[in-house]
């Protein structure tokens, strides 16, 4: 598994797929460098005036509701309505899923727009499963990554998504195939915008990938938590991480992603 | 002084306070990283539909009219009145006081409010004790310090703020107690935003002390400048001071922190 | 030529002047921190309501479209239209043009406000010719420097404007002067905004220097380039040069700039 996802960041590095983001206002930054970084090409825009035509001239659209209004809401769905009439990939980040209602009816209407992957925390994932499914009973009660994985396979049973659980592990799952990963570094959580830059890069592996949308998740989290997890190594805080990160993104070799990842399935 | 100052950031350390900033998009990326460097937990959105809901959840509500536009403005009103309701604390950063009338007339609105804490340079201090203070004469003729003492006095008699001048020396004042602090280095004058930092930075510490505005203010003035100071000694310029100061606010010790904070009271 | 060029790099730095950017939100940051940097001081506001107010305090506006939408693009006339009754001078950048009707569209309506200087890459530079120059045949078949050069001619002619098309060389020209700069580094391509970089350094450089935009631009573009590729030598990846070239632009001499500035007439 790990040469199919060296094969998919070399793609991504070759063919420098363009990825549109509709993204929140703290990680715009960071997210275009670290798509960069990656060899792929960020585009950012969100007129409702040019959301088609953006649209058709890219390989994937991630959409993420950081900083969300009435207006950025509509352009989402512009760019979401024209990938489905083009069939083209798109990825969901639902920032902040659960801590208001706004956020919580905004998911649930792009829920049915059936996101290609979505990637958030357990928390996240947890909360978007629980808006829709009522039956859920106990919710505290369960051990918190396990109830994530039930959340994931109704939203998969719903809304036909791959779901990234992000963590110390990630888990990438759909109900026939899960893959786990345990690469990253702890003060990757000091770092604003890892996990939208996370959702990002899977944007591009969409891109190259667009029929494997559990192993193209795989790919971009692997790269990620590997670059991340040998930047640590060299930071002295946050502050270098994030550059470091993006450094090793642009320049991890093969022999040092084959001998970093960790992953089982 | 100094023990009760690390005390603090302890505290913010430890309990990882909510922050909600409704600020300028120039600066969402690098005060998201002081807070989190900090020990803080950073949140940002503006969404009017949400503002009440996510008021209610966070610890302290900090307001920057950097790049303000009707929407945000109407965001910032609904955010410091829910604050209000639930006695929790916000503080106002008036970014370009005096520059046009439609930043001063916002900023009264605002000073309505009673903002816990109002930080800004001398300058932006001024502008907004001149725009209420017609009695002012001869601003122009006396001393730029002085006369900022004055205007900080003003404000607080009016709107009941502590008010925090920041500079080579920031002054945090009420007319019943003023603390001085000499850290620092110019070069952090060549790094956007280090002053919006600063302000989100009192906005974690009084979350964690909201009955010692004062106090709490000064604390997170001595935390990011002993922090600036250290981290400019290591730095080439102002990009690579940008890196360091989040590296040494995540990593400075008790140690380092009380044999450098140059405080006088 | 390249006395003159640091004569005005000086120039920036000792006066500080004022740039207004209206700006997209991906780059506001490191284009904030990039004319600090140079010794410049940043202004970056958009509420229709201060437009006028903050355009006749700076000294150069720079306008950038590449987040634009309909609340932006207003913000954009009215500081240009202010620009205008000023005579102060403004810098066009015309993030994406040929990406979508929406963005073309803006931009035509801009040109006829005549921007002082125009600087984007061959494509962007050759699309905004295109959509007034009907009468451009076989646009493929011509060579792409070449034919951004015609395009550049055709711009000033309709418009007035000096032409900036950066890349691996920038080409600063009018149809009676041009000059070639041939410093930075391929790595440049992967840090986000660095072009918005240049313009806003242009914007900054017309403002000490309205009256020879030909050179104030070649000025500026000298600097970047400069500072980029000495930055490239001592960087790792992407991340750590969008750090070095901050800190080479704030601490660049006038030997380390003379002996690597390549500039042809």
């Amino acid at each position: 598994m790990k040469e199919q996802f060296w094969k998919n960041i070399l793609a991504v590095r070759e063919t420098s797929p363009l990825v549109h983001s509709i993204t929140n206002f703290v990680v715009m930054n960071n997210t275009a460098n670290a798509l960069l970084a990656a060899g792929a090409s960020p585009i950012m825009a969100h007129a409702h005036g040019e959301m088609r035509d953006m649209v058709s001239i890219v390989g994937a659209v991630v959409i993420n509701i950081g900083t969300l209004d009435e207006y950025f809401v509509k352009s989402m769905y512009l760019a979401v309505k024209q990938a489905h009439a083009l069939n083209k990939p798109w990825v969901l980040d639902p920032v902040g899923a659960g801590a208001t209602p706004y956020r919580d009816e905004t998911l649930q209407a792009l829920l049915l727009l059936r996101p290609t992957v979505i990637r958030g925390n357990a928390s996240e994932i947890i909360a978007l499963a629980k808006h829709n499914h009522n039956k859920t009973k106990g919710v505290d009660s369960t051990h918190r990554s396990d109830e994530a994985l039930d959340a994931a396979a109704f939203l998969h049973s719903k809304f036909g998504s791959v779901v990234c659980i992000s963590g110390a592990t990630d888990i990438i799952t759909t109900p026939t195939q899960t893959i786990k990963l345990s690469n990253g570094s702890p003060l990757m959580a000091k770092v604003t915008g890892l996990g939208c830059s996370a959702t990002a890069l899977i944007g591009a592996f969409l891109a190259v990938n667009p029929d494997q949308a559990l192993e193209a998740t795989a790919s971009a989290m692997a790269l990620l938590g590997v670059a991340g997890e040998l930047a640590a190594l060299e930071s002295k805080g946050p502050g270098s991480l994030q550059v470091n990160i993006l450094d090793k993104l642009h320049t991890l070799t093969a022999a040092e992603f084959s001998s970093h990842v960790k992953v089982s399935a």
